[in-house]
């Protein structure tokens, strides 16, 4: 990665409120943005100094970014393969690096990457049609969860399984894509960990939050977590060992289940800024939007200390009605996306309240 | 003022690095912003919705702006009064009030407005030519600080009259213009307050800042400004007190003298967010910016407490080539208004730095 100048250009695939906060952040250090997104009223377009309306996979589309950008960076973990070889092929620089993409995109990947590496998750298997899934069962044991391989988010494309009774809605659920099924793990806790590594091979950590999902999506995430000392200490520690593995450049997000015996699994890992992160924005001098400009441009990696503990919620559909009353709490830090419509489960906004340290 | 939803649209006069630090917070808070300036390139305009581009006393860009905007500010108190007076013939809710405006852009009806409602000022005297200068030299004496009434910032339109042979030249350098002579003030500290008075009245402050200019210009604001309790909580009382009997809507900024006998003396105010309030970006949950937007949306006040203590360093001009080891300097919090070409005595970011409180 070269080192950019601020008034270079940053070119961003997605522009959601991911796209959005990392797009605030860019403009700070005085960089522009570019922002590719098939909506046209999407959250980071409104705030960018361009926006490219376009489908992912549109040639047109990227080839105009390409041009008019100094680095690329996405906000979501799905960007097509195509889209990925085209940019490299026209010569983009593109951070986080293409194949952390690739791993993250395939559950299946992403857990043999980490067991590869020596590092715990659940227990797994691959599960390509009902037979094979009851083989599983017999393998790993009930309850246990299966997930497609691709394309699943805030619990979206997930079924729990209970009993054998559940098997075949189960596999219908899938919808014949290829899936895994994993072990279920009794976890006391779900932590996770920010991490940010430099184009120098620098890493550094936020500290990790404790997370509260309902409906397989996130609610809210606690700072200080609660963990004990070795565990933040060893998370942390697996995070960096993550990041160096991918040789990876930006921030990585990276879910943990801290079990009832202390002992700690990597759940997932998603290769961008984090909803569990967004804390960072409000706690820290330097948020984990920031840290990521900083990595893409070729900066040094800035300080990931807070100045005080916190609590984040999100405002998940029509959470966000509720507004009026936030603005009115004393210590309510908001922050709203700028969605034009409310959905049921769709992340409008999110609230930090501050703590002393 | 009526409350704005999310989504409403601000418009904002001017669109340098106040009127994008203020997009950034209208932005994060859900709003849009519409940034009217005749710089094409301008540091706001590159992270608005949309930008007009033209002078502020067009008439067909101020009506545009108008049609689309739910309520209108401005980021400079030279706002022509022909653009306030077609706004608001047009309709358009204007925020803070163009009274505030009037006052302000002239520094002899400031220090009226100041004495008539009991708040100590340096002496002074209107001058309209050289005789009337040497008149107030006579009953102010020497040394003596001679400004023009109007356009003057950053130390421009000013002289030091420090003996008789500095009349002359003094008063050339006002090139004609009616101008006013100050007593000089042998000050101690040079303190700011900024303000926020909210559409139902309410004020809050945020903590003093004592300020180090040089050459006329903001170099440093530290906070806390090392006064004593007594005149920060008078100097608080006093910048509430300006607030409402210009009944305010929006952020004040107010600089004061102290001096070495403890007494407390308002230099001068602005009717805008401050470069002296930076820090609150930084420093506080809710910055001048954040509650500035809340209170022309007739939202609720932000807290204006801080989490930490501070120092807030402008990048004047060449400060700014330096920027590479400030994103080195661990803790340094690196603000840069993304504008194109670097120039003496321009402000081209700021740098924060906090501490514990």
């Amino acid at each position: 990665m070269k080192t950019l100048s601020p008034g270079a250009t940053i070119g961003i695939l997605g522009g959601g409120q991911l796209g959005r906060m990392l797009a605030m952040a860019a403009s700070r250090l005085g960089f522009s943005c570019i922002i590719l997104d098939p909506d046209r009223n999407c959250p980071a377009g409104k705030i960018a100094r361009a926006m490219i309306c376009a489908d992912y996979d549109d040639e047109t589309a990227l080839a105009a970014l390409s041009a008019e950008c100094d680095v690329i960076t996405y906000e979501f973990e799905n960007v097509p393969a195509h889209a990925v070889a085209f940019l490299q092929a026209a010569g983009s620089a593109l951070a986080p690096p293409p194949k952390a993409l690739e791993i993250s995109q395939d559950r299946l990947r992403e857990k043999n990457f980490l067991q590869d590496i020596g590092i715990a998750t659940a227990p797994y298997q691959p599960v390509e049609n009902e037979a094979r899934l009851r083989t599983a069962i017999e393998n790993l044991g009930l309850p246990a969860l299966l997930k497609t391989r691709r394309l699943g988010y805030d619990g979206k494309g997930q079924a729990i399984i209970k009993n054998q009774n559940d098997i075949t809605n189960g596999w219908k659920a899938m919808q014949s894509a290829p899936a895994i099924l994993e072990g279920f793990i009794d976890f006391a806790l779900e932590i996770s960990v920010i991490t940010v590594r430099g184009a120098d091979g620098n890493s550094k950590t936020y500290h990790p939050a404790r997370n509260i999902h309902k409906g397989g999506i996130l609610r809210r995430s606690i700072v200080p977590s609660g963990a004990d000392a070795p565990i933040i200490t060893e998370a942390r520690t697996i995070a960096m060992k993550i990041a160096n593995a991918l040789d990876y450049i930006g921030v990585l997000g990276i879910e943990f289940f801290v079990g009832k015996d202390d002992s700690l699994m990597v759940n997932e890992f998603a290769p961008r800024v984090h909803n569990s992160g967004h804390w960072t924005v409000e706690a820290c001098g330097i948020s984990q939007f920031e840290n990521h400009i900083r990595a893409i441009a070729g900066w040094p990696l800035g300080d990931t200390a807070r100045h005080s503990n916190c609590e984040m919620e999100n405002l998940i559909g029509e959470d966000a009605a509720n507004w009026q009353a936030l603005t009115a709490e004393q210590g309510a830090l908001l922050t709203l996306y700028g969605k034009r419509h409310q959905r049921s489960g769709r992340k409008m906004g999110h609230v930090t309240r501050l703590k002393p340290l």
